[in-house]
């Protein structure tokens, strides 16, 4: 299933006793439509407000629907910060966070001088101007295959800091500055590290060579602040294409470039 | 001054008692700002879950504060669902609804077969396509000065129904439809009434011509339904640039056209 969120009134992705969790959510509403208990697995775990576009999650069920009935059934099921939208059957090799070949996240950024209502959860709030053509300048290093070690969080438990990231790429419209990025795999808060150290340089606190010299020195103590969280969206997540998957968020780089 | 606001949780702009509004809010904030009570008079009052990116508002005060002081002193009064964006001190000719010479407003329909969680207080949800070129044939009939009695609700006060619609585009992107309007002034629900229309048109239930026919027969009775208020945005009111009004959003129907 594709599935889209407001992170902004759950605990994140994963089932923790006494709050309000997304797989929680989803996992009573599928199984209703089921008509068994169903565990669901997602492609990216995501923390408390962050918000996704089109997270994709697997379940193995013995009943049989059609891809419009899971999807009416499980809408109807959920609450209005979640929703599904699509589903589509697959075979036992696929799985959701297995099969992914790489994921794709935003963070928005609106740079005003006044906080923004409409954008309160939806966007981190600067009120200092960024310097974007430096942050982009800074943003270049990151490209590519490196350890990213000064860029997870403490409690990170992969067991390589090694990642390749495809693509990083900063646009901007009306002081919204959005920072789209894809990679084979990401590290515990790496996409919110990354923006805190990109939002350090676009404020000028540090230089454009600092995203160069985290990478060579290897150790989260020297990185900079965790971005909030409200401004990350998981995009989508690439699968091999036999699965067929119909999904609709778009993640071509340079499509996103020339719309901005 | 300016004024933001995201309308989910408010029941309109206007004091009503007993119920949440924009008006008491904004007048608690910046009676505490001033140390005495303030009324606000506001450019264009909004229904129940109607949004404002920059709605004015005039109020009289015997208090003397920077422009700073006053927006910095408001947005620390004011809950997170609406914020003041700049303040300017005008003299006593100004009035906010009074010396308007135009508004604009946004109107914003998502178009896809799921519904949207994160768009779900931000557009109206229609899950079948819509014609946009159809509804952009449609529009053009209702540029230019006209009698709007077949888009004015029937508890409408004015007291003329003539009304000079200065643009009315159209624009999509990613399934998201904005219909953008500027208009010397409009008649109660007349952008939501001309929503319905265009809706209804796009849809393929009504044919292009129906625009013009309405416009001709002068009759509410004959009219589409009004649009759900979620879709709304109040964007910003044109003044006399002799009262050096710091306003942010831009209007410019071609530039906004360029963007999308």
């Amino acid at each position: 299933m594709g599935v889209e969120y407001d992170g902004t009134r759950f605990h994140g992705w994963q089932t923790q006793s006494g709050v309000r969790t997304v797989q929680s959510d989803l996992e009573a509403a599928v199984s209703r439509v089921a008509n068994h208990p169903v565990i669901v697995h997602c492609a990216g775990r995501t923390d408390a407000g962050v918000h996704a576009l089109e997270q994709v999650v697997h379940f193995e069920t013995t009943a049989t629907r059609s891809e419009r009935s899971w999807v009416l059934g499980a809408n109807v099921n959920l609450p209005p910060d979640v929703g599904v939208r699509w589903a589509h059957p697959v075979d036992d090799s696929f799985h959701a966070r297995f099969s992914a070949q790489a994921r794709h996240y935003r963070y928005q950024i609106l740079a005003r001088r006044t906080r923004s209502p409409l954008q309160r959860d939806r966007a981190v709030w600067v009120h200092e101007a960024l310097d974007v053509e430096q942050m982009r300048a800074a943003a270049v290093a990151l490209v590519g295959e490196h350890d990213f070690s000064s860029f997870r969080a403490v409690a990170c438990q992969a067991k390589s800091p090694v990642r390749r990231v495809l693509y990083l790429d900063l646009s901007e419209r009306d002081g919204l500055i959005t920072l789209s990025i894809g990679a084979n795999g990401f590290l515990h808060h790496m996409v919110r590290n990354i923006a805190g150290v990109l939002m350090a340089i676009g404020r000028g606190e540090a230089s454009v060579d600092w995203t160069r010299e985290l990478l060579e020195v290897c150790d989260r103590r020297l990185g900079g602040v965790t971005a909030q969280p409200q401004g990350l969206y998981f995009v989508r997540a690439d699968y091999p294409p036999e699965f067929g998957l119909p999904q609709c968020e778009r993640t071509d780089p340079l499509q996103r470039l020339r719309d901005h």
